[in-house]
């Protein structure tokens, strides 16, 4: 089938054969098919979609267009998680150790933070002398002696995925369920988990607005988990207000600290808790989630999820007594409390707002390639629904620059409404996507 | 407005500015926007369509791409004419001269034939010596003097809608009204002319397959020329069978002779009459439609129609004396008459099929800048609704290479269907569309 009938073809309505779409990746990978062509497909898919079976090929196109890893020789079953992206969302650093220290080893490969939203790779990396780019001999190493392995994504990792998701963010063709959903999903394929798990964000600051879009992506990538022999569950979870108390990279691996050792619960504790608990399901861990949540309790309870941090930490070269010594993180210079212009009820607090104050403080990029301050971020004193008096701590400013810390006084004032209204804290949990379909949490 | 602004806002249908056009066109023209982005935007246009501000906006970008010709020294309404193509579309040859006999300025750019459909610059050059290409002065000054000038389109002209159209063709995106409008007009409008008279073909051997697509696009040029001040009006014509007998350079030169010369009728005539009286209507060089037709007759039947093509091929640099001397014309080596095999009456003349014939014997091109022989092609005996005896004339090959005339006689013979049913003449001339709307044709 020629490229431009394949085109046609899309932009008609009609499904193609996997051997269709694999010929499109293949010869754009390769340099044969031009960016032109891939750019119009790509917008007729943005309109007409794509079948379940047409978006399990494009997923299995985009890995197969670089190196699939074996991890095979590893004992147990192999479980990925994968979060699409949020403010305060340090559910990795919490998560893979604890479902590590229960056993099931976790694998993954993280990205950079850009725009307002964070990411794992640079949340590491603010731990000294952590390394984040193993070798695939290491990342296999460590998974088999400690369980857990957190590696950048390399280049040679589904680099048909790279190429196109830069190609769409250039022609206005994002915002598409199935090239979403096979965007992620060619990745967690590619390096090579068993069973993946996925946290998919609702609400303002996240990817997808509304509840039925994200479903939608749930469903989608739960789908093509199982025509690919991977099996895949979904947590969706809201992301209207910043999810833990920490934003910036030392300040969230300060708050994974304080999660791990027991001492902190919360909205990011409860979400990490529920992952944790799917990972272990996943893995066969646990007979059940009453069973899984248990056993993750008494991890956190008797030391357990922090020593294998620790292990986690010194496996990749960084300072494991960061995690009795929190002040051995890169600090900043100044802590500026921001206090309440008004006593009233928080009616909520836009997470988009919070994650460009951090941003604009240093903690994460404009634009790809932007040099990073490890230090400063903000760590939020309320949440939605708390009662707070005039002059009460809002939120404490992490920063470097004392301009910048003005700035992000006005953002994290300008980022929370007060209002004399009772509000009820907001639905966390709001629901699973399992191979059954959506189910409401409880 | 941000070239991805632009492609998502018309990804989410709304309208887009004249400026927003404007700055599209001019930086795809100019290198400053890339090609992968016009194409998704393209592609775009093709879902969500465009309104008629925002076409006759695409038009006009286009045309200030490049030179517009000013016709403003010549006296009179100039009146450009223009076919969307077919096969055996001899129209230009006949209605040019003719019109421009009766006093109206014809001033028309063409271009080449590509694939089973013919074009009238290379219809020109068939004749010996005939120049296609043509200064500006020479242009304006042919139009002073002789009231008729045909020159090659050349690259100055409309340029954007040069590379636009490449790309289209690349991408699956040609098949958009708005995009072929604005194709169409943008070059009618950059040769200067003041009114525009279009041919829009309708059936299985035109780009419009349908009545209902024809008058869309129909529609959609008379509003453009009405939104930028070039009268505009189209007459829909059937191509469901080839329109003239001949079919072939050299041979559709004959065929437009011997109708200038007044010795031949039929349906090439009656369209040729209906486009001719439209344009003397358009120039103001009669008061109604049946004062047109009378001085057209008139034309034709005192050889003052013959003696202006004479006239135009002596301006060009062609060999006047073809117009008394067909013989001077290149002619073949081969002429090769197809029998029916069976009696019976013409159900239908695939009129593809036979420009494809055509093509093959070398009187068109498979691709761009394929050299073509003059000589070459067909002179069809039958028309639908004819009935004829087994062993009677369906069509004269004329080949220079035998192998290549046996294919053609299988061609014709594929094209021509046979049958006991009697067939009425299928009808020919199907509307107009003027500023008023669509109105059906008596």
């Amino acid at each position: 089938m020629r490229v431009l009938n394949i085109i046609a073809a899309k932009r008609n309505g009609e499904a193609l054969t996997a051997e269709a779409i694999a010929a499109l990746v293949k010869g754009f990978t390769d340099d044969t098919i031009p960016d032109y062509q891939m750019a119009a497909f790509l917008m007729a898919v943005f309109f007409r979609g794509m079948t379940a079976e047409e978006t399990a090929a494009l997923t299995m196109a985009m890995a197969a267009s670089g190196k699939i890893l074996d991890l095979s020789g590893i004992d147990g079953v192999k479980v990925d998680k994968h979060s699409t992206g949020g403010v305060a969302d340090t559910t990795t650093l919490v998560v893979a150790p604890l479902v590590a220290a229960a056993g099931v080893p976790v694998a993954k490969m993280s990205g950079r933070g850009l725009g307002f939203t964070g990411g794992t790779i640079d949340k590491l990396e603010a731990i000294p002398g952590f390394r984040t780019q193993l070798s695939e001999a290491e990342f296999i190493g460590n998974l088999k002696y400690h369980q857990i392995a957190v590696t950048r994504q390399t280049d040679d990792i589904a680099p048909a995925d790279g190429k196109i998701y830069a190609l769409r963010d250039a022609t206005a063709t994002v915002e598409s369920i199935p090239l979403i959903a096979s965007s992620i999903m060619s990745k967690k394929i590619a390096v090579g988990a068993d069973k993946i798990l996925l946290d998919v964000k609702v609400g303002k600051g996240a990817f997808m607005k509304t509840l039925n879009d994200a479903i939608e992506l749930a469903k989608t990538m739960v789908v093509i988990g199982q025509r690919v022999g991977r099996e895949t569950i979904a947590i969706l979870t809201s992301m209207d207000q910043p999810l833990g108390r920490a934003v910036g990279n030392s300040p969230e691996v300060a708050e994974a600290i304080d999660i791990l050792a027991g001492r902190k619960r919360g909205r990011l504790y409860e979400v990490c808790l529920t992952l944790a608990t799917q990972m272990l399901l996943l893995g066969q861990a646990a007979d059940s989630a009453a069973a899984a949540r248990e056993k993750l309790e008494r991890l956190l309870a008797d030391g357990a999820a922090l020593a294998k941090f620790q292990e986690f930490i010194a496996a990749q070269g960084g300072d494991p007594a960061v995690v009795f010594r929190p002040d051995l993180l890169p600090a900043a210079q100044f802590k500026i409390t921001v206090a309440s212009q008004r006593r009233g009820y928080v009616q909520s607090i836009d997470p988009v707002r919070i994650g460009n104050a951090a941003m604009l403080l240093g903690a994460g990029r404009e634009k790809k390639g932007d040099v990073i301050d490890f230090a400063v971020g903000l760590t939020m004193q309320v949440e939605v629904g708390d009662f707070v008096e005039q002059g009460q701590p809002l939120a404490v400013i992490h920063a470097n620059d004392p301009r910048k810390a003005e700035q992000a006084q006005k953002d994290v004032l300008a980022a929370i409404s007060l209002g004399d209204g009772k509000v009820p804290p907001p639905p966390l949990l709001l629901g699973i996507v399992d191979q059954q379909g959506y189910h409401k949490m409880s």
